[in-house]
C-alpha cells in the first residue's frame, strides 16, 4: 500500500529548492511561515490522508468503476468520504488565494499534495485537480460577483468543478464545436453535448461548477469564436443557497482502460431547453482563457504520472522483496535491480523537475518585478517537456512495475496492472503529446528563437563546470551532463534551422527533441539534489540518505542520460525518410 | 478489423527469404511443391480464416472471458468453432511431422500462420501454439507408443495439448517445485498444482493431452531431478477410443490484464488419488527435454507480439485516415506521421527477423549435415533477441496505436487499448525477458566467446558494404548499419570482458544489449528487403510497393537506428553506478 515519500519529497522542496529562502520572503508567502516547519507538518498531514484514506480506495474503485444510472452519476466505494475528508484538511484550495477560502500557500506545496493524491489513487486525484483548474480560470477571468458565489466553495472542496471543452467532433481542434450559448437576459443559455467530461458529475458535494466552452450565435469561425460560460449543476440564490437543478446532465460514463474510479461523463446541456451560463471573461476569448490555466493543468497531469510511478515502484519494490527465486529474494537479480533503480532514479529526476518547475510557477506568478518575466518565460518552457516527457516515462515505468512482478503482474488482483493502465491516459489528456511537443517545438523554441533554451543550458553547463571539480560522483555526473547538453544544444540548433527552412520537418522531429530535453532536465535536476548530498557527506554527514542520491543521480546520468544520443540521431535525421515518406503509403 | 498483411508477408517469404531455393530444395520438403504458388495459396487461405473467422471473436472474447464452472472451462463466444475451422484447415500441424498427421510443410510457413492468429486474436492463437509446443515434446522424447496414440490426434486438432510448468512457488525457478509423480505400473500416478496453464481446459475438442512436469520421489533436489510426464485428460484406450477422466481438473481461471480469451488456468492434479501420467524422455531429464522445444516457443511469442502490433497499427492507421482535426485527416499531422511509421517499420522489422530466423530453425532441422550445426548456433544466439527485443517493442507499438486514437483510444470499445493490454504478456511468459537478456549474454555469447555473434555482425558489415555502392537510399541505410554494427562490435566486445572479469556486471548490462542487438538486427532484415526491393526498381518496377519497402527502411535505419547508440551507452556504464548500487537503498 501507498506511503507518500516523505523524506524524498522534504528533501527536494527544503534542502534542494530551499523554499524558505525561495519563496518564504515573497510578499505573497511572508506571513504564513513557509519553510522547513511547515513542510514537514504539510507532508505528514497529507501523507497520512494519501496513504490511510486515500490509497485504501484504489483497487476497489477499479473493480467498482463510477457508473451512470437515471442521469445521475454513482461513484466508487469511499470516494464521497473520502473528497470531504480532502476537503476538511483545506485541501482543494491550497494554493488558491486566501481572500476567496484558500490557504494561499505555494504551488510547491500543491504540487506535493498533488503527487500524494495520485500516488495513493490517480482516479480519485482527479477531483481536486479538475476543482483546482475551474477555480483558477474564475479566480483568472470571472466577474467580481462570479467569484464572490462560486470561487469559495470551490477553494473549500464544499462543492467540485469540471472543464468541459471536448465534443465528439472537436478534440484537439476545438474551432469546430457545435455547443450554443444564447444571450438571455443576464445569463445565456447553453445547448450541447461535451464528451470526456472528467468527475462530470457525482453527489459527494452539493453542487458542480461546470466551466463551458461554447460559441454565440454570432461568433466568428474557428478558435477565435469560442467563449467561456459558467454553468452550474444547481443555480444558486442571491443568498448562496441553492435553487433550482440546472439543465445540464450527465448522459453515460466511458468504458475505459483505467482510472475507472474517475467518472468520465458524456454531459449534455440544454436538452430541455437551455443550461442557464454566465460569461467568464470577454464573449469569443474563451480559448485564451482556457490557455491562462493551461500550464498549471498539465503540471498537474505530469504530477500524475509521477504519483502512479511512485506507487508502481512502491509495490514492485515490495514484492522484489518478498519474492524468493533460485534461493535469493528477486531484488537481488541483477536484472530486477536495473528495473527497480529505473523506476527509482527516473521516479526522482520527474520529481525533481517538476518541483522545481512548480517554484518556476510561483515566482512567474508572485516573485519580484525582474523575476516573473523570466520565470515566465522559463515555465512556458518546461511545461510541455514536463507534461509530454514525464507521461510517456510514466508509462514506460508502470509497464517495468508489472514486469518485476513477473506473471503475476498480468494478473489484476496484484495491482500492478493497474497503474499502467492508469498512467496511459496521461499522454493523451490535456492536450496529447504530440501537441506537447508542437508546443515546445513550433511554439515555445519558435517565438524567442531559442533564448530561453539556451539560458536553461548555459545553468545546466555551468551546475556541470561545477560538479568537475567537486570530485568523487559529481565529477561523473558532470561529464555526462556536459556531453547531454552538448546534445541536446546540437538538436536546439538542429530544430531552429528546421523551424525557418521547413517547419513540418521541425514537427516530425518534435516529439524526439522533446524526450531528448526531459532527459536531459530530469538529469540536471537530480544532479542538483546529489550536489547537495555529497557536500553534506564531506560537511560529515553520515545520513545514508545522501549517499544514496548521489548514487541514484549517479545511475540516472550513466545508464540513463545516454538515451538522449539516440533522440539527437532521430532528430538529426527528421529531415530524411520520416518527412519525405508519402502519407499514402502507411 | 484485421487483415493479414499477405503482399508485406509474401514479399519476405518469396522475394527476400526465397523459399522455394532455401528450402524447396531440402529433401524434407522437395516433393510439397515449396515456393512462391503454395506460398500464395497459404497465406491466401489463412488469411481468409484470420481475418474471416478469428478476427471478429476479439472483442467479444475480450469482454466475455473465460471462466471456470463446476471444474469445467467454458471458452468465450465462437472460439470452439474456430478451433474446429483450424483444425479442419490442417493448421495445427502445418509444419508438424507428415508420418503423424502434419503437413509436414516448413517452419516458415507455420511462422507465417502464427503472425495471422496473432494478429487477428492473440488470445486465441495461443491454443495452437500451445499445442505444437506439446506435440513437438512428444514428437521429440515420447516413446513410439505415446507417440502413436497422442500425435495424430494433436497434429489434427481433434485433441489439443497444454505445457504444465509453473508453480506458485516456482516460476522462473522450476528447481522447487512440488508436483510429485509416484511410479505405479505402466505409468506414474502425479499429484499437484499448476498455475499459469494457458488453455489449461475447454470442451472445444474431444480430449486434452497435458505436459507436466514433476518430481520422482527419489529424484535429486534442483533443477535436474524434475521429469516429464504426459498427462491426457481422458484416458485413451487400446483401439484409440476415449476412456475414463483422468484425475486432472481446472480449479479457477485467472482475472488478467489481456488476452481474456485465453483460460489461464490453475490446474489441480491428483486430488482424488492421483493423475494416470507417462513419462516423456528419461528420468529427471524433463528440463532438458523442455528445452529443446524452446526455440519454437520462443519464436512463437515473437509472433505473438508481431501479430498484435500489426493489428494494433491496422486500427491506429484507419482510425487516422479517418478522423479530421484542424481540417484534415490527422494522418497528415506530423507526429501521428511519425507514430504510424515507427510502427509500420518496426513492425516489418520484426517479421523481416522472425521469418528470416525460421528459416534458419528449419535449415538447424532439415538442412545439410554442413549447415546445421551453424544453423543451431545462430538460432539459438537469435531466440532470446527475437523474443526479447520483439515483445519489448510490441508493447511500445500498441501504445503507440492507443496514441494515435488521443482519447478514443482509452475508452476500451475502440478495441485500440485491448492490443496493449493483449501484448503485455509477452515480455512475462516463456522467459521473462531479464532472462532472455541473460541467456543471450550468459549462455549464447558466454559459450562461445562471441564467436557465432561476430559471425552475424560479420554479415551484416558485408551486406551493409555492398549497398554503400548501390547509391541512393541504400547507400544512406548501409552508412546507418556500419555506424550500428560498429556500436554493437564494440558492446559486444565490452559484454565479453565483463563475463570474464565480473560476470555480474554482464548481468546488469544485458537487457540494454539485447535491445540493441534487437534494433540492428531488425534493421539489417529489413535493409535486406529493401536491397532487393530497389533492384526491383533498378530492373524497371515501377511497382510503387517496392518504393514504399525502401522508403520504410530507410526510415528505420535514419530514425530507429539511432536507439542503439543510447543502448550502447548505458551497456558500457553498467560496470558503473548500477553495478555499485546497493540493493538495499532501493
Amino acid at each position: 500500500m501507498y506511503r507518500a515519500p516523505l523524506e524524498d519529497m522534504r528533501f527536494v522542496i527544503d534542502e534542494v529548492l530551499c523554499i524558505g529562502e525561495t519563496l518564504g520572503s515573497l510578499p505573497r508567502f511572508e506571513e504564513l511561515g513557509v519553510g522547513e516547519d511547515l513542510t514537514a507538518a504539510l507532508l505528514d498531514e497529507g501523507g497520512k490522508l494519501a496513504g490511510e484514506v486515500l490509497a485504501p480506495l484504489r483497487r476497489g474503485a477499479d473493480m467498482q468503476p463510477a457508473r451512470c444510472e437515471d442521469q445521475k452519476v454513482v461513484i466508487s466505494p469511499g470516494y464521497a468520504d473520502a473528497i470531504r475528508q480532502l476537503a476538511q484538511g483545506g485541501w482543494f484550495g491550497i494554493s488558491a488565494d486566501a481572500d476567496f477560502g484558500g490557504q494561499g500557500l505555494p504551488e510547491l506545496y500543491g504540487t506535493a499534495a498533488s503527487e500524494m493524491w495520485n500516488g495513493a489513487d490517480m482516479a480519485f486525484a482527479l477531483a481536486p485537480i479538475l476543482s483546482s483548474g475551474a477555480a483558477l480560470a474564475i479566480a483568472s477571468h470571472a466577474t467580481d460577483e462570479l467569484k464572490a458565489i462560486y470561487l469559495e466553495k470551490l477553494h473549500t472542496g464544499e462543492w467540485t468543478g469540471t472543464m468541459n471543452l471536448t465534443e465528439s467532433g472537436a478534440g484537439s481542434d476545438l474551432g469546430v464545436m457545435k455547443t450554443r450559448a444564447v444571450p438571455n437576459g443576464d445569463h445565456y443559455l447553453i445547448t450541447g453535448q461535451k464528451i470526456y467530461i472528467t468527475w462530470g458529475d457525482h453527489d459527494a458535494v452539493d453542487n458542480i461548477v461546470h466551466l463551458v466552452l461554447a460559441k454565440l450565435p454570432d461568433a466568428p469561425e474557428g478558435s477565435s469564436g469560442i467563449s467561456l460560460f459558467l454553468v452550474p449543476k444547481f443555480l444558486v440564490n442571491a443568498d448562496g443557497s441553492l435553487g433550482e437543478r440546472n439543465d445540464v446532465y450527465p448522459v453515460s460514463t466511458e468504458h475505459k482502460l483505467g482510472i475507472h474510479g474517475s467518472p468520465t461523463c458524456v454531459m449534455a446541456f440544454g436538452d430541455q431547453g437551455g443550461a442557464v451560463g454566465y460569461l467568464v471573461g470577454e464573449e469569443n476569448r474563451g480559448l485564451t482563457c482556457m490557455f491562462t490555466m493551461m500550464n498549471e493543468a498539465r503540471l498537474k497531469v505530469g504530477l500524475q504520472s509521477l504519483g502512479a510511478t511512485e506507487g508502481s515502484y512502491q509495490l514492485a519494490l515490495a514484492y522484489a522483496k518478498d519474492r524468493v527465486q533460485g534461493g535469493v529474494p528477486i531484488i537481488e537479480h541483477a536484472d530486477v535491480k536495473r528495473m527497480l533503480l529505473t523506476m527509482k532514479a527516473l521516479s526522482e529526476g520527474m520529481r525533481a523537475l517538476a518541483y522545481s518547475e512548480a517554484v518556476t510557477m510561483d515566482l512567474a506568478h508572485y516573485g519580484a518585478d525582474a523575476q516573473r518575466s523570466m520565470a515566465q518565460a522559463r515555465i512556458d518552457l518546461m511545461i510541455p517537456v514536463i507534461k509530454g516527457w514525464m507521461t510517456e516515462v510514466g508509462v514506460e515505468l508502470t509497464s517495468l512495475g508489472v514486469q518485476v512482478h513477473g506473471g503475476m503482474g498480468y494478473v489484476e488482483e496484484t495491482g500492478a496492472a493497474q497503474y499502467l493502465r492508469d498512467v496511459r491516459i496521461t499522454p493523451i489528456y490535456e492536450g496529447t503529446n504530440g501537441i506537447q511537443a508542437a508546443d515546445l517545438v513550433g511554439r515555445k523554441l519558435g517565438r524567442d528563437g531559442g533564448s530561453t533554451m539556451a539560458a536553461v543550458l548555459d545553468m545546466i553547463r555551468a551546475d556541470a563546470q561545477d560538479y568537475l571539480s567537486r570530485g568523487g560522483s559529481l565529477e561523473i555526473i558532470g561529464q555526462c551532463l556536459l556531453k547531454a547538453v552538448a546534445q541536446q544544444a546540437e538538436s536546439t540548433e538542429v530544430i531552429l534551422q528546421m523551424l525557418s527552412s521547413n517547419p513540418e520537418v521541425a514537427g516530425a522531429a518534435a516529439f524526439d527533441y522533446m524526450m531528448q530535453t526531459g532527459f536531459l532536465f530530469g538529469a540536471w535536476q537530480l544532479a542538483r539534489g546529489a550536489a547537495v548530498a555529497q557536500a553534506a557527506l564531506k560537511a560529515g554527514s553520515d545520513n545514508e540518505f545522501y549517499a544514496r542520491k548521489v548514487a541514484t543521480a549517479t545511475f540516472y546520468a550513466q545508464s540513463i542520460l545516454p538515451r538522449c544520443e539516440g533522440y539527437a540521431g532521430s532528430v538529426a535525421n527528421a529531415g530524411g525518410a520520416l518527412q519525405d515518406y508519402p502519407v499514402g503509403w502507411l
